[in-house]
């Protein structure tokens, strides 16, 4: 199709009044859908009813070394959850704590600790004059609101298809002491579905930051949710990176298993140094006398090992693979060869990352939003809401069903074009 | 029995060298018993073991308002759990967030907000020169934790059996903006198993703090923990008596069900004033997605109502009273008359609490423990680790078996006896 930058003034005006006309159409549907947030569907839910059935009041509930999981104690974590764990976040078991439900809840406690008490004996971030994070950009807006929240300066740092530009974290992180850390998801990332290169990884554990408390929270989000059995990303794993390179201390990965089983019931981990682990523990044993461990002997009843999770993983793609590639095939038959907007290709994950020309992205939105269709917010994939380009939007395709995808795909679509349209006559 | 006191030296010598041969047959039996924490004992975590099966692959995990509990979302609780637990909190299911397993958890969260963010728009704790506790003593050990951990200046005040000497406390909370809040277990104190007064209660409401950002730690973690079915103490609930005195907004209420279902694996919740709800929530939201509602659900579906949550704590009753009652009967038929010890005789709650001789309490749970009995540890009870007396014993009669509990209570009965003894013979 020919691209709008080279169709005339006439041209455009003809095609904005058959594109307002479409979307008058769309008016007339009354639309609820919501391409918004990364949640699951009813049918990836219905996969893991089994788990509800693992526990019973006939079965034991003691976990391998004899612990009742039933009563009080047992602070980071049962022995099976954190083999489980570990073959997930290809680590041992004794680098990991098992937590609550809720990564992110991980994430803000480990930067709330920092702020209060410092990591490892260093100043608390709190005393300080200026903490800064860097943020790759797109990236993942509950992110950036914890660091928002405690008043850390977020720079961002533009993603590349290898992960974010080492050059530029690199030379921040060698040579700015309030730099205390960097927001990764490595794998299949949050919203281009990008998976960071051997070489990007290597860089990363080879850095030489200026703070001696400088971490990596490396979000490890997605690391089994492929979309394609033959054609998955495999990463450098982190800790042992880091390890070798001399910097075993400068990893916090997280993971959890929110988009495995349930969102919400599920059982969140940190895998890092035995250093960092000592040092959280100190904090830990004020917070809690230990999370539920009934919920991590049900996930361990359900999968038994790494090899029935992976197999979970595989039912998961088979249903979400079609919506991602169904809204593929909408933004190329749609927008192929219109010269205003690319979108990312993700082979896992739970985004497909859209940039439209500059300075469209919130109009794009809020046409989509009056037609009954809610994307996220444009801005929130950048630190503060802040996209200076106005152009990314982040689309989450998992949660509709295949039908009001498609709807929902090609309005979009159509809102893309008719604000470019627009844009371009404004020139 | 007569006094040690009144004994000369030659009769204490004498009791001294038969109490020696008696701890030396103790030592013999080789024991490895534990009175030391407010565990529930595995018949009362059998108690619950129903709760497993009232959700399993055939049920409907919708809750009443149409949210699929098994995905991300809902903040603050489902709906049937804030009603479930205002009832039992005697709150409405409007003042309430549920949140994880741990309401300890929820205390230090809501300490480490107020470090990081402040109160209601007051000044971060973490940015004032000193910020102090009231904690009522003997107290909870994991309560003066996490002020200690986050460097709060802890203040004791003496217990009465009406509650807090309030006396002390109106005086400190009125004349020192430094004192930000006070630890309170209301019910069924840990470890006295005392209630506050109505007088107590209405005294709290009225308090006049220095501080704006004055907040009372209302920890009502045995508030329907009652050992006797005729015989149970009512309070006066501290919300509405608050709000009634023109101070809406001075107290967190704390509560979980962790000694009501399984510890770890229960439901907490915080009962607070709008104005509270809506400050802690604008915290929450970049903390977590939500807690685990599954859980909720499977807690309301088990219980259906307060009725139900009721009559399981009769069973809980049922199995515990018959402990506290032969630990209390040990007690006086071993001290009665002695003069060297007094004890608390609990209606409710987990603990009972031993006062000995001055100077005394240290050496008596050291010589417990050589002889396989771990008690508590002798000023746990108090801020720092320190009671100035050396005299307050916590006692946890719930978890071992009677059989089990009757020898350590009368091993711990002969090392009271034993250093009470000696500590005369020193005098």
């Amino acid at each position: 199709m020919k691209p709008y930058a080279e169709m005339t003034k006439e041209e455009l005006l003809e095609e904005k009044e058959k594109l307002d006309k479409e979307y008058d159409a769309y008016l007339a549907m009354n639309l609820h859908l919501d391409m918004s947030r990364g949640k699951p569907c009813k049918e990836q839910l219905d996969l893991s009813m089994g788990m509800m059935d693992v526990l019973n009041s006939k079965v034991d509930l003691r976990c391998e070394d004899g612990t009742d999981c039933r009563n009080y104690g047992c602070l980071d974590g049962i022995p099976e959850a954190k083999v489980l764990m570990g073959d997930m976040m290809e680590n041992h078991p004794d680098n990991i704590i098992i937590y609550g439900n809720s990564s992110l809840n991980v994430m803000y406690d480990t930067v709330a600790r920092a702020m209060t008490h410092g990591i490892m004996g260093n100043t608390p971030w709190g005393k300080l004059d200026k903490v800064k994070f860097l943020c790759p950009v797109p990236g993942y807006d509950r992110h950036f609101a914890i660091t928002e929240y405690f008043g850390i300066e977020m720079i961002p740092v533009p993603m590349t298809k290898d992960g974010p530009d080492m050059d530029m974290v690199e030379s921040l992180v060698s040579s700015d002491e309030a730099i205390k850390g960097i927001w990764c998801v490595p794998k299949y990332s949050n919203p281009q579905g990008y998976s960071y290169s051997d070489a990007t990884v290597r860089r990363f554990a080879r850095l030489k930051p200026a703070a001696t408390d400088f971490r990596i929270f490396w979000d490890n989000a997605y690391g089994i949710h492929h979309l394609y059995d033959d054609d998955q990303d495999y990463l450098v794993e982190i800790l042992a990176e880091c390890k070798r390179a001399g910097n075993p201390d400068m990893v916090y990965k997280f993971a959890s298993t929110s988009k495995i089983t349930f969102p919400g019931s599920g059982i969140a981990a940190l895998a890092t140094s035995l250093n960092n682990l000592e040092d959280i523990r100190k904090q830990l044993k004020n917070q809690t006398i230990g999370h539920d461990k009934v919920n991590q002997l049900r996930h361990v009843r359900y999968f038994k090992d790494i090899h029935g999770m992976t197999e979970h993983m595989r039912k998961h793609a088979d249903i979400i693979r079609p919506k991602f590639e169904m809204v593929e095939q909408v933004l190329e038959e749609g927008l192929g060869g219109r010269n205003v907007g690319t979108w990312t290709l993700p082979k896992g994950g739970y985004f497909i990352s859209f940039d439209s020309l500059d300075g469209c992205a919130k109009a794009i939105v809020l046409k989509a939003k009056k037609a009954g269709v809610i994307m996220t917010g444009a801005g929130a994939t950048w630190p503060y809401g802040k996209d200076p380009h106005d152009s990314n939007i982040r689309i989450a395709p998992t949660l509709p069903p295949v039908s009001e995808l498609k709807t929902a795909a090609e309005l979009f679509v159509l809102c893309v074009k008719l604000v470019s349209v627009e844009k371009l006559l404004e020139a």
